[in-house]
């Protein structure tokens, strides 16, 4: 409507750029080169669909100056995770993207190489997308679709009062990073090392979605969520749904040394830690019994992960830390 | 990262949000209303799913101050033309909204409220979204996904050299509806009356998808492709994906009464109707002695159709006016 295109070749600039920057990442034979409308997908055979969609928007979830490479891959990642926590294996996604005008074709070509070394490394090619000027700030959205076998998607909505309360990997990490992002002077109050700041501002830049324990939630998992929006608020949000109660032991919580030590300097960062988001780690819960076999799955996905509680009935997620519960002044990350 | 609800409750603003007025457009079983971090596809047997995205941007799809009723049925409905292109029956979508931090609740009642009219009228209900302030302009991405018989997609690809071209409705309304729109001074020399200029304008806030006319689509046509970019753009794009040529007569081109007004007054303005896009109409191909069934199933769907050309072999679009091929300065939208 605002801008068009002068060449007068009938095939456009958007074309062009789509066919050089995004085509080499449409490997599935349904993208048909995005060279059609539409994509087509024959699904799974025994399979549900499992859908969603997650984006990032310049200023509000990454800084605009951060490496492109790193920006499509988060924004896909971030749907990566949501799959992983649903027990689903990657299909595959469709990309809107927005840039503003004066955007480099140097920016994205980085934004297009980055988003598809993930598509490759998670198995989840490009099957279509949209690009746009605008008028604003650069914002990437995703739709992202797996398969699970027919019924079996894990719910956030049943988990039952005697489960475990299991996380994958390291809490609170990216929401540190983020701090340091915004002010570089803390890392010496909170006593980092170099290598700490590197640790903390890379889980921010680029989350790991755990989509190698994918099938170990299938098998094991009462529910699940992804911890996207801080530990604390997602685990309230699975007890809600399923009408249980959580009581979580701070202590247990898994901890990088780098926000160990941050903490060590700075207590009051536990609410950082249990509330800030950008996690990407999978809260999840199971039966007792089935914990060792669960165990020994993710060793074998080489996925860490630390039982931090238990399901009770009730209602809540309750953070005990030196005998008494935490209280939050903000449980979860929230857009509005 | 950059804004947090300060609620002390652990449900917060956004979820509220989203109960309240996108639950109501999530009236698919697998949609989980919206509570889950993902929604379930339980595929149709026997089909293919056909995949879409598409959206809009204050500024650049849409004036800032069109009524929000409008934008999200907009969007959709540019995501519907392409699953009714393809020969697809809609099944449902995804969403993500990113609204500026001062957008008031009625905005956004409104909003959702035409989407899910819409959601309802086109069988297409809300699976899943995202919602998210951003520090730029209003946009909406959607995508789309919809059934087709196995293997039974229609193609750009597919032209065959004899075919008949086939357009539904009428073309140019919505280009020059923006015209009207940021001009309203325009009406006067193109001789509008004010039912004209309604007319105009309506087409460019609110297409009208093809989807009543998918299944002729995919029982006839040889191939399709919806014409969001300008006729002569996206004529071109299906010519050159079949690696063929089409020779269009501009005389049988269906014009509106309003448009044929403007063009009568302002001959110039072939090349906005032809090249100006928005129209969210189908033009397809189909091999002629499909036509007269064609045209039955056209009518019993209420979705007029006109015959405006003839494939051939060679390369382009070709458009004929008094004897002469038409030259455009811009054959076809682009965004870059």
């Amino acid at each position: 409507m605002v801008r068009r295109a002068m060449s007068s070749s009938t095939e456009s600039a958007e074309d062009r750029l789509i066919a050089r920057y995004f085509r080499p990442l449409a490997t599935a034979p349904g993208a048909l080169g995005l060279a059609d409308d539409a994509a087509v997908l024959t699904p799974p055979p025994g399979c549900d669909l499992v859908l969603k969609t997650d984006g990032v928007i310049a200023g509000v979830h990454f800084f605009p100056d951060d490496p492109p490479e790193y920006i499509g891959r988060k924004a896909l990642r971030m749907n990566l995770s949501d799959l992983a926590a649903k027990g689903a294996k990657p299909i595959g996604f469709l990309l809107s993207v927005a840039l503003p005008a004066g955007t480099d074709e140097a920016w994205i070509a980085a934004f297009a190489a980055g988003l598809g070394e993930d598509a490759m490394r998670y198995g989840c090619p490009l099957f279509g997308g949209d690009t746009d000027h605008t008028p604003g700030l650069a914002s990437v959205s995703i739709a992202a679709f797996g398969a699970v076998p027919l019924g079996r998607m894990v719910r956030r909505s049943t988990a039952k009062a005697g489960d475990c309360v299991v996380v994958t990997g390291t809490i609170g990490d990216a929401a540190l990073g983020v701090k340091l992002r915004r002010d570089r002077k803390l890392a010496k109050s909170w006593r980092l090392t170099e290598a700490m700041i590197v640790h903390l501002e890379q889980r921010y830049l680029l989350p790991e979605p755990r989509n190698a324990l994918a099938e170990a939630i299938l098998h094991h998992a009462a529910a699940a969520i992804d911890v996207s929006d801080g530990l604390a608020g997602d685990l309230a949000k699975l007890c809600r749904a399923s009408s249980v109660a959580a009581e979580i032991e701070v202590a247990r919580v898994p901890l990088s040394d780098a926000a160990r030590t941050a903490l060590g300097a700075a207590p009051a960062l536990i609410e950082t830690v249990l509330t800030g988001g950008d996690d990407y780690e999978i809260v999840l819960t199971l039966a007792p019994e089935k914990l060792p076999a669960f165990r020994a799955a993710a060793q074998d996905a080489g996925v860490p992960v630390t039982e931090i509680g238990r399901v009770q009935a009730g209602e809540g997620a309750r953070f005990i830390h030196d005998g008494k519960a935490l209280e939050f002044a903000r449980p979860s990350y929230s857009h509005f």
